[in-house]
């Protein structure tokens, strides 16, 4: 009975609050039953965030953060880039031009923000920020032009008490581990200071070595030098410099890391012989290379890094096909990370065969495979990764991070690569509070699609519930090694 | 209880009729019931036409239509393609041969035509048919051999009374404004018949310059002196030739034009110099050009016709990626537009940064990027229409007009572009009879998308009311500036 | 009242069996209930499969089938490639090495198969091999590590009895026509021996001459010789060897086959003049010739087979855009079919074109095009389909023949392509006891599309019975003239 009841008064609990507490669940009544029992077994259960970019200073230092306009808008590429595709500028937004400091009035980028924030309707920021709005802060009535003030003193409020500091946050959103990203050339000062700290809770780093590794990363030959002084390796020889990855790998390990990420263009690789890599490494190093040469070095050593991941054990993910920065004026005026970057078609079957042909039998080896081409789920990662003991795939990413793209990805994979090829979820955010939020949509998410699948007789309700375990909380856990 | 009835008893109208009330809505009831809700808020607004292929000549002289035949069948390549592709020829579709006359008989091709009626279950061609058949002709008896003679004299006996003369049927669909498409070249004599007579309602005009811009275009050179002529512009040099563009362009504006249109093999767009420019202006002005030259030109165009509409406030539509007349005997035999048009690959990342970079950031800018390649709306379209602010999304092309097409357009585009980044619908048909089916398909799958939203906890009802009214009428309306 | 009891307690067929009887059908219950009744109205209909890979002489010698693993693991490619996917060795399912003969206990490989039967969950292996466990060995707790050795007893004793001999289960499985597909240099003798036995089952063959046309086959050029002899043609010339074809396929003819099949890497066709051809014959079968040459061979070659298919009235099949044996090292170790042909993107627009100028038009060929790439469905094929009278869409393939691959299929291709250019079900596979399953599962989903149909309004449900018929019966045998 109460389940007929939930259909036909939905609106009641959807308009007067933020939240429907059977939002993403299938509409038809049994299926949405099964969606129900399913996402009760996985709510409470801890976060695993295996791969994201929260800052580790917050845990380190655990300072409360500022205000509402600074937390929540200027940080989020999702939101700046939809509202400059709606007319509003980036200085409007209180992004500094040229480097130089933005004065803009906070509470006006918010009233601005809030004014717009109908532009985010179908969108899952919306969705993220009505969870974050109504869990987190307490807010019930939808924020807009009349709302706006009132959302942002209540924030800003909060953001002042004790129990909205870093720690006290990931203590309430039940964060069992987060891993950051850092680059290779970071001195791991505040995973340091963590692991001194009294406050046991587990923040892991992962080694990011795209400024080491992408001869067309700004000050390439500088952070390779770097990169030798940090590990006393002479890094003017490819040796050295293989070397000096090992070593570094090590000192990433220490504080916690069990995995690298690489964010290459594509996902080409290249598998040289030592004479051919050898020469190839000293014309980049030099700054005596074509484009070319650098593809073809980024090629390499995305196989090199598989054969070391080989032999320490770190889990290795490539991240390829984003254009960066695609606006000339955008990045030159404003910087990187503005919401500029655009998906381009990614090709994995012949750029993976060259480290596949080394590397993709071994059983020590697991390689993360994500992308920004959906086109490849089907017709070639859910293929690879149905076969390759190696390969896994990663959540659907960035743009496609989203109760249709999140749909798309297990309609479009599961068929040939099964449920435990995938890896479980990635928040993959710097936007701290909105990691619950996150979370609990993929759950729903996924929820729904076994649920679907139960309703249609494609798996047992015994079988949903493992695999709701299984999606929300053990294969993250497995695959990164945590 | 009405809905409950609706539900039990569905196929009682549903068999008796053509068609369903309840057509294209969610099955589950609780769904249905809101997309119900939503459409009865838009089934009646008026219909805002902004792109299509109707001839001025029907709202200026005001005769009467021919058969059903020659009004349904004949000039419409979606009906005649998959006729051919099931056997029959051209020939018995009465299209003439090397532009021979056909002497078939209209009413041997109505009922070749009817025999076959089974051949579009499942096409949108079935459903705009039946809604014309149903709302226009008053037939509820399905389309067949046994009924094809009484469709036949039915629909004749109707086109010769005046309310089915064009302005009263314009009227009867409730059109507040129409464009059709002109080419650069046209005089306009329609249009200026319309304005100059005492019927009082909007049709205007889309400038299309193809046959001036795109070297590969039958009589281009010739075309390109007689555009010279009419703008009295020295269109040998290219700086005559742009001027002849914005002359051009201000003789269309004068007609009611608010906007252009441009049907590039590609979006490939360029950004010379005015040297490099104006040396290619005078390879491909005298024939001596080659193949990778032309599309050059075409893609320099693009950003000349962007730049002059920052000037001038027209609105830019790109409709790229359609290879035309596949077939060389059909097009050898029987011309343009039968029905082998196919859709190809198409890239926007790479080919519009030239364009973007040069005018993507302009506040007056409006362009509307269209596709035939769905892989590009989550992966390339709805990321730059998500960022650049001169960028907005056409509403699903051509093979995509469509039930399933509009769905997955929504399913793929909303998540990163929003809902206000698109335009509302296209009919973009030269088949006036089919315009309210057309709108009527379009506002039914809209109301379905965001009924399925409400009905998930996506959106709110309020906001899905007021989205439905955008989708139907206001995005249309301001993106085309009508 | 019958279908609201299904619906309120669903999990106790499901739970208490290993199928649910409404597996696959829409979760709504009025929708359920029409695709209900149109199943009822073709499960029982006979089989046909006009395409696919047992081997004749099962039927021809009508020997018991060995133990369970030899018949349902060990030749499987979609369970041996995700077992290996997930850490498990190709030695470990008995597959031999270096062609040396495997010592493993065939119950050992049944236990370890059992053991991770879950990573089979969500995909149609697990749907295929449940109904056959449940409909002809009769077994209804889950394979499980618990039940695996009573599984293998199970199966085994029931596969000794002669109910269970290949002749016996071809008329269980109501088959009314099975094609086989055997290479042009096959001499059919088991073809042979069934016409000339008393068992009066259609069993028919179909022309597959990769081997005599790939200059990239192995033993190309020895295959061509051996060509000849076999029809006593002079090979050594182009005009010979076109001969040798078809007299060759006039023997296949003599043996029921109706169509040819062409596995090709991708579907490039050419149409050369005969002296280039005969040139490029020339390189080709001396060993002189580049990369480019030999796929410029076959594409040369789809253009003779289809001027052949014009002749002689063969069915041409192509099946393009399979990367087989992806991996060097389980190609070198234990050679082709062992899960690791990977699919890549394919283009059919600029590739078929010289072919379809030839003879696209042909009133008597009939072309059926496959994909591996599902991005071709609605921007290639279908476009190109709904216009080609000689065009057919084969049925989702391979790693598509999944309920989620089958209804994108429908989604993505019937708005253009309508259904009557499709050609119904090929269950295309050498595992002889999943062949009513496959038959089983796509004649579910064609129901539960069509039900969606006729419970949205689209299509009528006499329509849809109709339809279903076709679907699951019609369209394949009048496609393939059989």
């Amino acid at each position: 009975m109460e389940l007929f009841e939930d259909m036909t008064k939905p609106s009641r609990n959807q308009e007067n609050g933020l939240l429907d507490p059977n939002r993403l669940f299938p509409v038809e009544s049994r299926a949405r039953g099964i969606a129900q029992m399913l996402f009760e077994e996985v709510e409470q259960l801890p976060i695993i965030s295996p791969h994201g970019h929260t800052d580790p200073s917050w845990y380190a230092e655990n300072k409360a953060f500022g205000n509402a306009t600074d937390l929540i808008v200027k940080p989020d590429h999702y939101l700046l880039r939809m509202l400059v595709s709606q007319g509003m500028s980036l200085d409007d937004l209180g992004i500094p031009r040229n480097g130089a400091t933005s004065e803009t009035d906070p509470l006006q980028i918010w009233r601005l923000f809030a004014e717009h924030y109908h532009l985010f309707r179908g969108t899952p920021s919306r969705m993220w920020l009505d969870h974050t709005f109504s869990t987190l802060f307490g807010l019930d009535s939808p924020l807009g032009a009349d709302t706006a003030d009132q959302y942002y003193e209540t924030i800003n409020e909060q953001l002042a008490r004790p129990e909205f500091l870093p720690r006290a946050l990931f203590e309430r959103f039940n964060i069992e581990v987060i891993a950051t990203t850092e680059s290779a050339l970071d001195n791991l000062e505040y995973h340091d200071a963590i692991l001194a700290s009294d406050w046991n809770h587990r923040v892991v780093t992962t080694y990011r070595p795209d400024s080491v590794i992408d001869p067309d990363f700004e000050g390439f030959a500088g952070n390779v030098r770097k990169f030798g002084e940090l590990t006393s390796s002479d890094t003017t020889s490819y040796s050295g410099y293989l070397d000096a990855h090992r070593i570094r790998r090590q000192y990433f390990r220490k504080r916690g890391a069990t995995a690298t990420d690489h964010g290459h263009p594509t996902s080409r690789t290249a598998a040289l012989d030592v004479s051919e890599a050898s020469a190839l490494f000293e014309k980049v190093i030099t700054g005596d290379h074509t484009d070319a040469d650098a593809e073809l070095f980024r090629a390499q050593m995305l196989t090199e890094m598989a054969r070391i991941s080989v032999e320490d054990g770190l889990v290795m993910q490539i991240h390829p096909g984003s254009w960066r920065n695609h606006s000339n004026e955008i990045m030159r005026d404003y910087g990187r990370d503005k919401g500029f970057d655009i998906p381009s078609p990614t090709n994995y079957v012949e750029a993976l065969k060259p480290l596949l042909d080394e590397v993709g039998l071994e059983p020590n080896l697991t390689l993360i495979l994500f992308t920004l081409d959906e086109t490849a789920y089907s017709r070639e990662l859910a293929p690879l990764a149905g076969a390759y003991p190696c390969l896994r795939l990663g959540p659907a990413w960035w743009f496609y991070d989203s109760p249709e793209g999140m749909m798309r990805y297990r309609q479009l994979v599961t068929e040939t690569a099964g449920f435990y090829n995938t890896v479980g979820f990635n928040d993959d955010t710097r936007a701290f509070c909105s990691i619950p939020a996150r979370h609990d949509m993929a759950r729903r998410v996924d929820c729904a699609f076994l649920a679907d699948y139960v309703a249609r007789g494609l798996l047992r309700e015994t079988e949903a519930v493992e695999l709701a375990h299984d999606l929300a909380y053990g294969l993250a856990k497995k695959a990164y090694r945590l």
